[in-house]
């Protein structure tokens, strides 16, 4: 079964009618569309940013129906394989990301997709590691809910290591499942710090097994060493009360180390922190004060 | 140089008289001892928790006087070599840790380190990847600062990844900026979840540089890629708005998925995790749900 990414949808909601139904142990290949929905294209600038419609935001291919999923099953998604675009894109969209209010500005770079390297900026390019940014079930609360954030059931996770080799786990909530995804990402950085990925069209091969009445209570993944980082890396620090205030905090001072040794722009340098740098709880045990730190590899730095 | 771990304190303060002063560019070797300042031994159980004297917690070695130091100077410290001790301590202590709630009785498990390996419990090691869990320079504000937490002067930061082959970049806040440490912990996972590694004595070598006028806001740590973990791992996630409640929930499910693969207790569970796995924050970005992590390498479980 081959389903092409024209079959998309904008919102959660468990009446939605299943493009296919897909028997347990099944494998399918799924085409997903950039989180942008195509508007953007390799000739776009950042002055094409304000203008998306949001409304169009983050499309996911589906639902489908997996036969005989019931509400406490778990659903096992296998990602067997995964392609993505020749592009792709990284943005700073105003009001949107870790930190707004130091970039209220909207910031675009296209990045050339080849040879498993992703251009981001002439001459500076990131490993391509595929992971699929958005892939989960219908709540069991009726109406329509945003795609943005995401939820127990899945969703918009952008769990980076949600990629080829890994296996997810999710529990079904409605008769069926409704399983849906989109949002791959060719890179992204634990955190997706501007709010960004490198956004890229993919094509994914999947096998979807059931276990019955086995859901977890929250996404479980199992993870492929592909997605490890390998290098010496630069590890700044945020040390506070508040860990959402600290990975700011770590994130900002990385943006000021990128900008102080490259002489990138600070705008660059926040799309890089977003699709190699990986935000670590380091301690969140030494009362008050938690440490969150942003490592990226060395070798951006040289 | 060499000092030996009897000349600790147990509090940051700028008026503690240096024990010893170094130059820049200098190498000095430091014995550190444990955080439980000898209170515990290889033969301790559970029972010996609750009668630790808190007020002996975490001693660090030190305060060292840099020579030339100055306030807004960044102290540039190089771990050129670190060995830990033949046993170390790993324990939940009631009151403290990410999920005090669900753990309320003390313990304590005992490891043998040899070979690289430390046995937390038996039959089960975990690798040796020394580290330092507290080192800092006094805070400029004057009189007695509690060790426990981590400020922007170091301190208990717990971060990982300070072990041999790293450099710790830290601001300086006072004349000499007086550093010490302490803390080491044989192996230790990102977040430190019960709160305590494998606490252990250890000896440091470290060269200390200065850098005029060049403080980082907050600690900067260049990583060795030795603190990476190489296995396939199983992740586990907490979802929702709020990023210490998604760090509980995170790690409560590794807890469930430890027990239900391996029949461990839960508090071994929870020991292993706080010196074996990571939590990572996967996004931080898709209002108004965050998704944090948590990572232990799939070769615990089988």
């Amino acid at each position: 079964m081959h389903i092409k990414r024209t079959e998309t949808h904008n919102a959660w909601d468990r009446d939605l009618a299943p493009i296919a139904v897909i028997a347990p142990g099944d494998e399918i290949t799924v085409e997903t569309t950039d989180a942008g929905d195509g508007q953007l294209t390799p000739g776009s600038t950042a002055a094409d940013v304000p203008g998306l419609d949001f409304s169009r935001i983050n499309p996911v291919t589906g639902p489908f129906e997996i036969e005989g999923a019931r509400p406490g099953d778990a659903l096992v998604i296998d990602i067997l394989d995964m392609s993505v675009g020749s592009w792709g894109w990284t943005a700073c969209i105003p009001g949107f990301g870790l930190l707004t209010e130091e970039f209220p500005d909207p910031h675009l770079r296209v990045s050339t997709i080849a040879d498993d390297r992703a251009e981001l900026l002439p001459g500076l390019s990131v490993p391509v590691v595929p992971m699929i940014g958005t892939i989960g079930v219908a709540p069991p609360e009726p109406g329509p809910h945003s795609i943005v954030p995401p939820r127990r059931w899945g969703g918009n996770l952008d769990i980076r290591h949600i990629g080829p080799g890994a296996r997810l786990v999710l529990p079904v909530g409605v008769d069926g499942a409704l399983l849906s995804l989109g949002d791959a990402h060719a890179a992204m950085g634990d955190g997706e710090v501007c709010g960004t990925g490198v956004e890229t069209d993919a094509t994914v091969r999947l096998r979807i097994g059931l276990q019955r009445d086995a859901a977890p209570k929250t996404p479980v993944v199992e993870t492929d060493p592909r997605t490890h980082r390998t290098g010496a890396a630069l590890a700044t620090t945020g040390v506070g009360p508040d860990l959402m205030v600290a990975a700011a905090e770590a994130t900002r001072a990385l943006i000021t180390e990128i900008v102080n040794r490259t002489g990138l722009a600070a705008a660059d340098a926040y799309l890089l922190a977003s699709v190699a740098a990986d935000l670590k709880i380091s301690e969140v045990v030494d009362v008050p004060n938690w440490v969150v730190s942003a490592h990226l590899e060395l070798a951006y730095l040289t």
